[in-house]
């Protein structure tokens, strides 16, 4: 197989980018995590942004995944139509350096009503199919900017949808009428579960807003438990979409820890089961599939 | 009666102002719009604010509406619970100026799962009821960067909804992953009827918001079409819960002639009837008849 001496594999989010190298035992050995994520890369230097990943971790093959296949970022790798599996991915890799530096393409998923689009994720996901971490068949939610829910049949992601919970949050947060109310950090508790609760019953999500800010103007609500039952109200409205389309029971909760525990608290509440499943771990299980499949 | 000689009628909003000179014949004489909204006066200068209305229209008595009774207002006129009537309001005013310069509390309205407060949008509503331009019992849509829909009954407000629809189109616009969709201009059009119609029948309005990105960057629809799709489909779920709130058939569309035909576009698409009312002419009734009201 290539690459047995080992190689780094990079997920390269929007925001942020980390990056692990995986030595001979596939396992990672190091890794790294900045905030250089593809929107604070100038256009024309992402050569340079990756060189920097191998001043850091050595100089190793890489596999990156995410924003680097985009058409902000290295080299475009154009999204493969969902139903797919790790075969599909490994196919589709568009190589940058040759045999030096390959770009895992994107997810799309299409319907008569709508359309959707991956990047990143499907490593994770299909990672964690790979290496037993998730079932064959499932669902799995993976919290985060653009949260994801993804229909797993037969070890392939069949299909999806993405809601930008997290975006709505910073959204409202940092540039609205509600702003004011908005300035303590939300966190787990009584607004957050009363928010989850107001979330998973709210026919029009976007019509109930504007209410938090009545609230707190009419003395119903103190100023420091808005960002928690915003939080809340909007991890709940994402959920009663995510579990409306599905037949599970229970889910799999798939990201950074401090996310999924946020998100496993509301699926209980919404009454479904859930099994937290590490983002990271799942990551590199899926980057050392793709190495090994490499022909 | 008070002001006989005439007065100047002020609907103060957020982010402009329009201020009116009523003369004897209770009729608007001359009038100005500027954009000093509430927000784009410093703190302590709202006296100044108040002098350039003045300096433009003459030296008159003065009836505020709107954000000059807020806590970054003028003087704070706090709200007053809905079930109201004009009665309320005037009863309710607070004198900035002895004799000389009147504010109009707002409305504030709270049961059991909510909360809500208006501005300005009062004055309207109870003009255009006092002048007959709306019947004693009715539901008013009000679109806007916070749209509301008002039941009224006998004459009176008796409950009302705040939508952030401007606001969240404007956010979405400018601070969003969607920006780079939404640089046209919106118009209406098929894509807003196309939008209006998805806006309609969508279970979760955050949810299918990205989707609008995936179809564009899957070659599904032309960027050209996004803004006015995604204003269609954010005024389609606004009505969508606008009239699930109502068993009025006919919806009486007040505000902005621009605005009140976009909305009876997509009532008349949910198969309610419409009725607009310009909301200049309604503010100025209002302001009328709470002048003469004055004891």
């Amino acid at each position: 197989m290539r690459w047995a001496n080992g190689f780094i594999a990079v997920d390269w989010g929007t925001t942020n980018r980390r990056a692990y190298l995986i030595g001979r035992n596939r396992a990672a050995q190091a890794e790294m995590e900045d905030d250089r994520g593809a929107v604070r890369i100038p256009a024309g230097s992402f050569p340079e942004a990756v060189s920097e990943i191998r001043d850091r971790l050595g100089n190793h093959p890489m596999l990156l995944a995410g924003m680097a296949g985009s058409t902000r970022g290295w080299i475009s790798a154009p999204y493969l139509p969902a139903p797919l599996g790790l075969a599909e991915l490994v196919e589709g890799l568009v190589w940058a350096e040759p045999d030096r530096a390959a770009i895992i393409p994107g997810v799309s998923y299409a319907d008569a009503v709508r359309a959707d689009i991956m990047r990143g994720e499907e490593v994770q996901i299909l990672g964690a199919v790979a290496a037993g971490l998730v079932p064959q068949d499932c669902t799995v939610c993976h919290p985060g900017t653009h949260a994801k829910w993804v229909r797993v049949e037969q070890g392939r992601i069949s299909a999806f949808r993405t809601i930008m919970t997290g975006e709505m949050f910073n959204l409202l947060r940092t540039h609205s009428i509600l702003s004011e109310h908005l300035e303590a950090e939300a966190s787990e508790g009584q607004s957050f579960q009363d928010g989850v609760r107001a979330g998973l019953t709210s026919a029009g999500p976007i019509s109930d807003i504007f209410s938090i800010r009545a609230q707190v103007l009419l003395g119903r609500m103190p100023n420091a438990d808005a960002p928690s039952f915003l939080s809340g109200f909007l991890v709940g409205a994402d959920v009663r979409t995510g579990i409306a389309e599905t037949g599970s029971r229970t889910l799999h909760v798939m990201g950074s820890p401090q996310l999924t525990a946020l998100y496993a608290a509301a699926l209980r509440e919404a009454g479904r089961d859930t099994v937290e499943i590490d983002g990271e771990e799942a990551f590199i299980a899926g980057a050392v599939r793709i190495a090994e499949s490499m022909t």
